[in-house]
């Protein structure tokens, strides 16, 4: 059973209050808390374990390197990959996502190529097409969700025409909570000989991940959403687009050798990691993920599932409030803003008053938020941590911002 | 006065033992351990006071906020910036100088345009310039190194051509220990209407630096050689350099507005910063500055100048070792390897069965390495907390070296 009293013992910070009240976290979407496990391996790591890695022989630097590169296992394990030379450490998903667009796309995408994007995706799956676009003529194709704010797989491979190179979408929306039915869409684009990249910056956190069932090439997840570290995270890539692409950052580890007029280049996956890497970091985002599987991945995702109807129900009984998606598939992500003319911000600034942590913005998605004609909303979004009670304290200072400000 | 006994006390990994000895750390180089202070900012960042910066309203978020942009004028004292501005993070001198490279060099150099190295720049101040050279056709120039190590201010003013854009050396070797003569240089490259990238992972660590004073136009550091987290760094960036640059990684913050047909960027530093950025490891890179300048940045350095000719004189008394480097300028770093046959690897194992930790190899040096006529070298690198006892006892197990493997 999930002991939801013990995780959130397991989370330090949750035991504060923030402005005099008890804090109310709804603001993983933005970034999760971290369990005592990882704040324990981090400190661990600083106070007795710490060197660099790779380059050394002596007892710590191989003590370091074996934790950091055991994480590669551990991520592969998480998001069901088979091989874990596949797996590139990066410092989130919006290095991953630049090294696609500057490794793989930039050298083989032309003027007048086309990228597939969907209404919903993050800046992060963004702007890194966008200077394909302003750089080297790329095209964007965007394809938009519908009322609900589902993305209809046949709507994205109906996008794909000859000059298609690459479909790249996010598997669950930031803002929306949509959970995008990705398999069609893969094995379709696929079928027409084109490669697919996945954001999974949000869907990891909340559902079981399996890239070899999804089959996606590029897979992105963020290790601070994961309960893991501030500048943690990795891409899963398939051999063959790793076998394609050029590197990425140039320095210490990527490379075999460097000469005054040659340079050769390491193995997937190290050429694609320059310099000193997140050591400290990602050996936090290995125990998170270790973490995360002790809970189990069915068993979050069910926790969460139940909070999600719970809060829906309750949204859905406050009429002057307007709560963005209502996809089936949606997940613990509630995007909304009052009727009427209160800001975001405003909102926002209610529900801190009374120690509810949300976020207030376009959250780095611009697209949509030009698509449902709005300039911002407010955001909840839960994490594994999160109660009914806390669902509870959020109406009721919703309830107070509809007062205020309604 | 400079209480090495206290300084040490800060440091809780130099109490431990390895092989059943007491720790002696001369990894330096690589990267260096951190004080309680350090590892206490990160525990409680991640403990009570953590939330993703900048897009939130609440509590937590401004609390992390406010802590986080507080560092860029951390740095700016640091690196004798009068302009805060001009810091932007970056996870390390790698990610620094790749951003150069990739936002201000790729866009203006064309093929036959020169950019001037020195032969003892570390890999990440030239894999980034072999991607030039690879892809655009730029031609590297390279300066060598005389007999002692020094590199002549007059040597590389005269390697500017009418077709070099960039000059691009470290300020500090980190093979031989070499204080390059900065200031000459970059004011002979200005003079010639040609910018200065300096390299200061190094020389930032074992001196004050004044970017200001020496008027380079990029000056990269790293975090995690300052006594700071890993994956935390800077670069100082003059602002005409930074008009001149496009952004580097796209996604969140570095933008103002996202649209399907338009990207517009966020203004300078925040543009050359995308995604959710190092939080936690930025504000404990802050709390090292801070202890690095607490203790006296002139403290440290006289600490390790006697420390330097302790080891000069006793490393001098060994006929059967062979150090490189000979620079009046010589900092703390000490790379060797045995008259005769023995491997450099072979050597950092005996010296880690004493405790001793030193690095073997190539230290991201290739053409040093092939300049030096040697594959490898062990090199024993120190820091503001070591002492002579630990040179006395490098020299000991250098001697069992001598006698095992010389």
């Amino acid at each position: 059973m999930y002991d939801l009293a013990a995780v959130r013992e397991d989370f330090p910070i949750l035991s504060r209050e923030v402005n005099g009240k008890p804090l109310v976290y709804l603001d993983n979407g933005a970034s999760a808390q971290k369990p005592q496990v990882v704040i324990d391996a981090v400190t661990q790591a600083y106070s007795m374990e710490y060197s660099n890695v790779h380059r050394g022989l002596h007892y710590l630097s191989n003590l370091a390197t074996e934790k950091y590169e055991a994480v590669r296992g551990t991520v592969a394990k998480f998001l069901g990959a088979k091989d874990e030379d596949e797996i590139v450490f990066t410092s989130g998903t919006t290095e991953g996502i630049n090294l696609v667009a500057y490794g793989w796309a930039m050298p083989r995408l032309k003027a007048g190529d086309e990228i597939v994007l969907s209404v919903m995706e993050h800046h992060a799956n963004i702007v890194p097409w966008h200077f394909l676009r302003e750089r080297q003529g790329v095209v964007l194709k965007w394809v938009d969700v519908d009322a609900n704010g589902d993305l209809d797989p046949a709507k994205v491979l109906d996008a794909i025409g000859p000059k298609t190179k690459l479909v790249a979408l996010t598997h669950m929306s930031n803002v929306l909570g949509t959970v995008v039915d990705v398999k069609p869409i893969v094995d379709g684009a696929h079928d027409r000989g084109v490669p697919v990249l996945l954001d999974g910056s949000q869907a990891s956190v909340h559902m079981p991940v399996n890239v070899d069932e999804i089959g996606a090439d590029f897979y992105a997840i963020t290790g601070h959403k994961l309960y893991g570290p501030s500048g943690s995270g990795a891409i899963h890539i398939k051999k063959e687009r790793m076998a394609e692409m050029r590197p990425f950052m140039g320095g210490g580890d990527m490379i075999r050798e460097v000469h005054k007029d040659v340079v050769t280049y390491n193995d997937p996956p190290m050429k694609f990691e320059a310099g000193t890497p997140g050591i400290v970091q990602q050996i936090g985002m290995g125990v998170a993920l270790e973490y995360m599987m002790g809970l189990g991945m069915e068993n979050i995702a069910a926790h969460e599932k139940a909070l999600t109807q719970y809060t829906r129900d309750k949204l859905d009984g406050l009429n002057w409030l307007n709560v963005q998606g209502k996809s089936a598939t949606k997940g613990a992500i509630f995007s909304f803003t009052l009727n009427g003319p209160a800001h975001a911000h405003d909102i926002s600034t209610v529900l801190d008053k009374k120690g509810v942590a949300v976020r207030a913005g376009h959250h780095c998605a611009g697209p949509l938020m030009d698509h449902l004609g709005v300039s911002a909303t407010c955001r909840a979004s839960f994490g594994l941590y999160n109660t009914t009670q806390e669902v509870d304290a959020l109406v009721d200072a919703l309830e107070l911002c509809h007062e205020l400000l309604g």
